[in-house]
């Protein structure tokens, strides 16, 4: 269980999270929060969208801030286009920004031939219509190995449930025109942008890709939280991949975002990136992030934003595991939730709130723990009940 | 992975929730909140807690609650008491209460020593302590099956973390007591107060307490939420157990709740209810709860506490299935939170947002889907490339 996949996060919430947000929100603000992000440690971050300023009014000073912002040595810096004249609009700004991202040409069409219409004024059939162009140009390359994806892979708001037995036929459907021409599938892609994503599916379309075809061995997956299975499907994804995969997953600061498209506005969101994060630390996925800066842009995203995103680590603190971060045994109570910032703000926060004991809180534990050594030995070693303590002696 | 064990779910919103918010609120609306939650479907309710009203006022007028609602006939009442006062207090009303919610003696303690004196004001070795007791009345009483259990299982905020080794050899500790006296172990449960639950450290619990004890088909999982990983974790505990098991879960609606003691105040939180059942009922295990009569709930609670609560389901609306549920093809934006309630509260509140559409948006996929017909039909049946619309003929 601990082979977990090679997994790359990629920061949305700049795209993502701003998309659905106050237009007025200042280029000074969105530039300072970009800036913070690139000294987290995250090294893929999507910057914004060049869309048209007429219906995506927040983008609408894309150029503003990628002249502005402070490109870090080592950070991916990407940017949504949904078409050639965005592409377009983006090349002049590469570098900073990277204009390729995934090398695969890429089969793919969205399964809610509604959601597509109303988001880029497509149909699905016409997404369809592109493939044998882009099989015809990806062998006229020489390329080798491709791509083959879904968006709203799960479901639509507008059409109801896909059972994962639709997906599989949609994707072997793209993989065989792959076949004909001998070029090898190595990446799958699944998006899920109205927010229908739950483990159970995930973990099995993950599954019977893997089983249909073992040499896959890039799976992507960009998930929308809406009914708060963003993480739950992500950890689904990491289990049933093994050491030789690699995951590559999409998330925002705060778990804030959505388009107007989808018909849940804000209340989409995606996983929030510190919670995710924070739970691959603990799993032994090394991720490269601080989670305290990551928390630091989280408060600073807030406070552009006037209220509370969605992330529960910014608001609980990481769990602490080393002995300078444990808590104080004797804090008194801790109710509210500016108290509950003290793992940032320090004891002040909760000062003066209620202390119930007579006598201070002392353990023979904690005493273990701060001289360095473990809580609990290894199971021959001085577990409790070897302890001179230990009052129920066999 | 169809094979899902039976889930028993208890709602702990009255109790962990309430525990940690003003103490002010009114018994009438606890009394309005907890009957609108015996409607729900919700068969097993935790009322409140019978505890010192000095430390805890918010429980303070707990008689006047159990003496004003209005009990369901088929629903649990369950009210928690952490001495034999709290006990004597709670059984002056049962009916309606239920003094014994699990017919098995267990014996339990606390992983972490600084919590559990914390919160009870005794130590884990005085746990330990009752051990024999409770073996020995066991067996006064010729009781044949008997649990074990931790809690804070997985790590503590004032000791670090604690590995599933360490949780492993408590719980064998246990199990050899009974395995002595001749009692079978039937049940585990696995608590955490203080959110150190990850999904990938539940399902390795879970996973070996099955592979070790097979014979064990009860697990209780007491899971916060202070780092976002109770669904993830549940999720885990759910895709490790099979059909003959019990998974016992416990979460509060829209997420709220926590205690004074373990350092996270309202920041520590809970599974989100609605959340958490509209995933079972996506993945096919029966809930018996009526989603939406739960989220009125939320939105009754989240009126009640004058804030947002935590869950997501209550704000983007349960995932679409039935053609009645589906949204409007031609909604315009839908961006605020307030316009994504529309799901309950109608296209009135959306009115007016910007449509960015020359031509209303059509589609042969959700004619079909109109019509009663699935989105897509079985591999062999009508898929897109053998209908008429399809552009890319083979």
């Amino acid at each position: 269980m601990a082979d977990w996949p090679t997994v790359k996060y990629k920061e949305e919430g700049m795209r993502e999270g701003m998309q659905i947000e106050d237009a007025n929100i200042s280029v000074a603000d969105k530039v300072k929060l970009l800036d913070a992000l690139s000294e987290t440690g995250l090294n893929q971050i999507v910057v914004g969208s060049f869309v048209s300023p007429k219906w995506t009014p927040q983008m609408e000073r894309i150029d503003e801030i990628v002249t502005q912002f402070t490109p870090k040595p080592g950070v991916t810096y990407t940017a949504l286009a949904l078409n050639s004249r965005g592409v377009e609009r983006a090349r002049a700004y590469s570098p900073p920004l990277t204009i390729e991202r995934d090398g695969y040409p890429r089969l793919t069409c969205h399964m809610c031939d509604v959601f597509v219409r109303r988001n880029t004024n497509r149909s699905q059939m016409a997404e369809m219509e592109r493939w044998p162009q882009i099989v015809a140009q990806a062998q006229e390359l020489n390329i080798k190995e491709a791509g083959i994806g879904t968006n709203a892979s799960w479901g639509s708001n507008f059409m109801g449930e896909f059972p994962v037995d639709a997906l599989m036929t949609m994707l072997e459907k793209q993989h065989s025109m792959w076949d004909e021409v001998g070029i090898d599938v190595r990446s799958v892609s699944m998006g899920d942008p109205m927010s229908h994503c739950t483990p159970a599916k995930v973990e099995e379309s993950v599954y019977r890709v893997k089983e249909k075809w073992p040499e896959v061995n890039h799976i992507r997956l960009h998930l929308h939280n809406g009914r708060n299975m963003a993480i739950a499907s992500a950890y689904a994804a990491m289990r049933t991949l093994g050491p030789d995969d690699t995951l590559e997953l999409d998330g925002t600061i705060g778990g804030f975002g959505g388009c107007p498209y989808c018909g849940n506005g804000r209340a989409t969101g995606m996983a929030p990136t510190e919670d995710l994060l924070h739970m691959m630390e603990d799993m032994g996925i090394p991720t490269g992030v601080d989670i305290d800066k990551l928390i630091d842009c989280v408060w600073m995203a807030e406070d552009i934003m006037g209220r509370e995103l969605y992330g529960h680590v910014s608001k609980a603190g990481p769990r602490p595991k080393t002995v300078d971060k444990l808590y104080d045994m004797n804090a008194p109570f801790v109710e509210t939730m500016e108290q509950a910032k003290h793992f940032k703000k320090g004891p002040e926060v909760y000062e003066g709130g209620i202390y119930p004991y007579n006598e201070p809180i002392t353990s023979p534990y904690r005493d273990r723990v701060e001289e360095g050594t473990p809580a609990y030995d290894g199971p021959s070693g001085d577990f409790p009940w070897k302890q001179d303590w230990f009052p129920a002696k066999d």
